[in-house]
C-alpha cells in the first residue's frame, strides 16, 4: 500500500535544523524515502493552520503517500500521537486536532501511537518530530502494517467544524481558515455559494466589509478590497496588491458573516 | 529525452502550502519524479526577478530537465500558458516573459499549451501552478512528447533585454538584474567587461558610484562599496557587510551605468 | 560506501536561487541523487551555527551521506576546501572550522581538496558551495573515493571548544551554541548535568538567570524563564510564549554560567 512518499508539515520554520535532522531518521530508517516538504512556516503552535494546510495538500497526493504533521504545542506533555488512515493515506501527527479537517471530508481510522514502543532511544520531550512522528512515518512508508503501531481510538481531539452555521435566513457564519503570504482571507464559505446564491451577497471579516466579486486578482483596482473563489474552494477575501488581513483586523479563526440579499 | 527532474520557480513563498500541493500533483502523475526547489521567493508578481533566477540556474542542470516557473501577476485573465525548449530542456510558465533571458542566451521552441485539454478538473482561476503548470510539468516528465500538448506560436511575449546598450564611446547603460539576500546588486554588465577593459572602469546604480574592483567579498574594508565579478557572470555592486542596494536606493529594473575612463 | 545521500547546510537563504544551482550542479553529475535540505538559512557567515547545525543533523543520517556544508565568509581567499570522513560518512567545507563540533565527536580523517583539478570550469570567486562544493560532493555520492581529491593534512582550522570548563568548584563556563527559532538559547552544558547534579542548579547568560527547572515546554507558566534539557542534548534558557535570546541580550558565542549549590 505505501508509495515511499513521506511528507512534511511543521511550525519549525527553515531557520534552524529540525526538519533536516527529521529528514535524517527517515533517510536512516527507508533510505529510498522520497521525502516531500508540504509547508515548515505554520504559525508557531497554530493548530488550526496546520488543519488547513494538510486539509488542502492532501488530497492532491497519491494513495499509499505517509503524511507527517507536527504542529505540536503540548509536546512533552501525556497529549498522544496517531496514526490516521483516510482516503488511502496515512497520517502521522500529535492528537490535538490538526487532522480535523481531513476527517471531515474522509472516512477514517485513528490509532493511538504506543510511543514508548515506537520512539527512537534515547528518546527527548521536545522534539518528537525527530523522535516519535519521523520514525513512525518511514516506518509505514517502508510497508510496515499500521496495526502494529497501536489499538484504534474513538476518542481523539477534534477541533469545532469552522461551518458555515446558518444564523438566519440568508446569513452565515463561518471562520477565517487562513491568511496567505498576501494577506488573503480564506474564509470556510465554500466557493459554491457564489455560483448558487439566489442574490446578491456580502462578506465581512472584522473590518472589512465587501459585495464585490472578482473571477481573478489581475481585474480588480488596486486598493479594492473583492471576493473571489480562491483556489482551496473557499470564498476569499482580497485586496489586489494589498492585504485584506491588516484592512479587516482579523486573524485565523475569527468569525465571518456572509448575508445573501434576495432579490425581491 | 525527459529525465525524471522537475524543478520548481515561484512566488508562493515557503509561508503557505501552495509549494506542497504542487509537489502532491507531480507525485499523482509521476511519483518517481525527482522535485527540485530552485527558488520559491521570487518576489512576488517580480517577472523580471523570476526570469534572472531560471536564467542563472537552467545551465547547471542536465539535459532533459523540466522547468515549472510560475511568477504569474496575469493568473486567471487569458494570458497563455507556454512550454518551451532550450538546451535540451523543458520550460513550462506563463506568457509573461519569464522565460525571456533563457531565450536570450539559447535557441528556443515555445508552444501555447491547450490549457482546457490539460488542465485538472476541477480547475481554479488562481492556482495555474497546481491546475496547468504542475500536470504539464510532470507529464513532460515522465516522458509525454512537446507536440501534443499544444502548436508552435512566435508571438509570445519577451521582456525588453536589460542591456548593456552603448550610449556613447566609453558609457554604458544596462539594468539592475538583481538584488540578493546580502543587498548586492546584480547589473546586466558582463564579468568580461572588467578583463577586457582598456582603462579603469566607474559603476553606478542609484546614489551609489565606485571605482574600487575587488576579486572576492573578504578583501573589501567593512561599509566599503566595490564592484566584482559576480558567480552569475555579470558585475555586481557590493559592499563588504552592507547592502549596496540600501546605499543605491536602487531596485530590481533600474537602470546602471558604466564607464571606461580611457588611459590617456 | 556512498548511498546517494547528499545533504546541505548553508547560510544562502532562500530568497534566491543559489541553493537550488547547487541542485543542479549535484543533479548534473549524479542524476540518482537524493539531494537533503538540512538548511540553508544559518546566519550569513556565523561558522559557529553552522558548527551547531551539521553537528546536530549528522548523528541521524545513514552512513555513506554525503553533508555539504557552505557557511564560507572567506571564499575566493586562499582558504582551503576540506573533505572529512567521519562516522562512517563525509563532509565537503572550507576550512574555517565548521566541522569543528564534528571532530569534537568522532575519529576523522580531513584531506585538503585539490580545488584546481576538482572545481566547475569555468568557476568563480565567490561562489564555491557551486563550483566547488557540490561537484565534490556529487562525485562522492556516485561512489568516487575520497582519495582521488586530496592529501590528509593535520593543520585544518578548528574552532575553540565551547566547553563546558570548570572555573571553581561547582561553577563551570560555557557558550551559547545556537538561538533557534523560538528564542531559545542552547548553551554548551550537557543535558546530563541536570540528572547527575548534586544539588540545584542556576543557569545565566546576559541578563537572564534561572534555577527554574521544566521537562517539557507545556507546563512553564507563560513568560516565565526556565531551563530545560533539549532536543540536542545540552541545557537550554527558555522563556515560555517569549524570547530567552531577547530576554537575556545574549547572542551565539556568548558565555554561559552553570552554579551548583551543593546541598548543605
Amino acid at each position: 500500500m505505501a508509495l515511499g512518499i513521506v511528507t512534511l508539515t511543521t511550525d519549525f520554520g527553515l531557520r534552524d535544523h529540525y526538519a533536516g535532522v527529521m529528514k535524517g531518521v527517515i533517510a536512516s530508517i527507508h533510505p529510498a524515502a522520497n521525502v516531500v516538504d508540504i509547508c515548515h512556516e505554520a504559525r508557531p503552535f497554530c493548530v488550526a493552520q496546520g488543519a488547513f494546510f494538510i486539509a488542502q495538500a492532501y488530497r492532491f497526493f497519491p494513495r499509499g503517500t505517509v503524511h507527517i504533521v507536527v504542529v505540536d504545542p503540548g509536546v512533552g506533555s501525556s497529549r498522544r500521537a496517531l496514526l490516521a488512515e483516510a482516503a488511502g493515506q496515512y497520517f502521522v501527527a500529535p492528537d490535538n486536532g490538526v487532522l480535523s479537517q481531513v476527517w471531515e471530508r474522509e472516512a477514517h481510522t485513528v490509532r493511538a501511537i504506543d510511543i514508548a514502543r515506537h520512539a527512537l532511544t534515547p528518546s527527548s520531550n521536545t522534539f518528537h518530530g525527530r523522535d516519535v512522528f519521523a520514525p513512525v512515518g518511514a516506518r509505514l512508508s517502508k510497508g510496515d502494517e499500521s496495526e502494529g503501531f497501536g489499538s484504534v481510538i474513538e476518542d481523539y481531539v477534534r477541533l469545532e467544524p469552522a461551518g458555515p452555521t446558518c444564523r438566519k435566513p440568508g446569513r452565515w457564519q463561518g471562520r477565517i481558515l487562513n491568511i496567505d503570504r498576501f494577506g488573503n482571507l480564506v474564509t470556510s464559505f465554500p466557493a459554491e455559494l457564489l455560483r448558487d446564491s439566489p442574490g446578491p451577497i456580502e462578506v465581512a471579516a472584522g473590518k472589512l466589509t465587501t459585495r464585490i466579486l472578482r473571477q481573478d486578482y489581475a481585474t480588480a483596482a488596486p486598493g479594492q478590497a473583492f471576493v473571489i473563489a480562491g483556489s482551496a474552494g473557499y470564498l476569499e477575501l482580497s485586496i489586489n496588491q494589498g492585504s485584506a488581513a491588516e484592512a479587516a483586523g482579523a486573524d485565523i479563526g475569527d468569525a465571518t458573516e456572509l448575508t445573501v440579499t434576495q432579490r425581491s
